[in-house]
């Protein structure tokens, strides 16, 4: 059986603007790598409502699972929460359950419950709370989205939460070998290797050390004993590498 | 007149496989922001010809620009140029302006100009070249789409040849303000002015130091005379901020 695909989506006009490095998607990519869910896409958008809503129709409806990070927070710009709403069909408002939670929260800590933190509450008819066990405001499942928050340590303890329920399968396995040859000198014998295992992906990254080409050769896959073997064919043919 | 629209496409299955974490997207934002050109879209896809044509297809007939990075080297997973050429209906082979740049690069470095290498000079039907100062492989731009390579300082060496060229617009400036209050505390207040200036993008981004919650507000706009007064008005609500 296949493994299940997914996409990520990113939204913040912080990251197209430059002001930001994004970088949950590079995390969640090597976590579904492990879990054996084939990342297909990233997908990094701004805070424009009808922006958000055709991309999370589009994403969803083309993959097993779609992850997004991003305007769930309790300010004007965060409407992630409606937009994912919006595509499914569902309504949204303040749910019990999430107004729980947040109250618990800010009571045991002595800050306010005001109208901010409330629009956290608010959670799409149908969806499950993922548990925010930093700031507590949670996110959501819905169908086959789960909706995260942005601030990095967040969406990683969501991400724990999340992936972990979810059906994986083959995790992706990789071992490459580090050649001091340019890529283009490697590229003819690497690319035989390669068409002989189709069921495998190759690729080649190429580096300058101490004014020195050298090429990363990285074999990819699910079967670790065709990886094995795509290996020993790989550092036979360039066994001065490492 | 509104600032042209642009969108970027980074190809390569190492980053979607959690392998590599991308940074020319990041680079790419921030110089289109001081162009005067709004980026609406990031995407990553895979080393695949299907995705990689229909991503050009969508990307390059909704943006005014297209920016590609990745899969323009000398090995077999390298096939951006000819999903790029596919998309536009062109057709593609080595081409002789590319050949001899490249015939040129590898004579005065003594480096053998090899198949794989040539592969490097197939370029698309009505392109043109875009330079390559670093290692002389050229990129391309074909109808409103500019195909770079992935390697960053080669990548960030055809941006500073191509962006340049281009009809910019007003560019994107910001400033913003640090206050030592929790994202929800400063909500309300901050939510309202951003309505009262619906020409202008206002963000918030909460952060914690030494265990005390802080958030970044930050006002994006391209007249200057805008944000100033913008400001004004938010250091007035915000006085302890800096």
């Amino acid at each position: 059986m296949p493994n299940p695909t997914a996409a990520i989506l990113i939204i913040g006009d912080e990251i197209l603007t430059g002001r930001t490095r994004e970088g949950n998607g590079h995390y969640l990519a090597g976590e579904l790598a492990k879990a054996g869910i084939d990342l297909r896409q990233i997908r990094v958008v701004g805070d424009d409502h009808a922006t958000i809503v055709a991309a999370v129709r589009d994403l969803a409806g083309t993959h097993d699972h779609l992850f997004t990070s991003g305007g769930i927070g309790p300010t004007h710009d965060d409407i992630t929460a409606d937009a994912v709403a919006e595509a499914f069909g569902a309504r949204i408002g303040v749910r019990e359950d999430a107004r729980a939670i947040l109250a618990a929260h800010y009571a045991g800590r002595g800050l306010e419950f005001n109208e901010a933190r409330l629009r956290m509450a608010r959670i799409p008819e149908g969806a499950c709370l993922i548990e925010n066990p930093v700031s507590a405001a949670p996110g959501f499942s819905i169908g086959n989205c789960h909706v995260m928050a942005g601030v990095p340590n967040i969406f990683q303890a969501m991400v724990a939460s999340v992936l972990p329920a979810l059906t994986g399968g083959r995790p992706l396995m990789s071992q490459s070998l580090r050649v001091m040859q340019a890529e283009a000198s490697v590229a003819d014998a690497f690319g035989h290797l390669a068409a002989e295992y189709p069921d495998l992906s190759m690729g080649s990254y190429p580096f300058v050390k101490d004014g020195a080409f050298g090429t990363n050769l990285v074999i990819r896959g699910t079967d670790p004993a065709r990886i094995d073997a795509a290996m020993a064919r790989l550092c036979a043919l360039f066994p001065e590498g490492e």
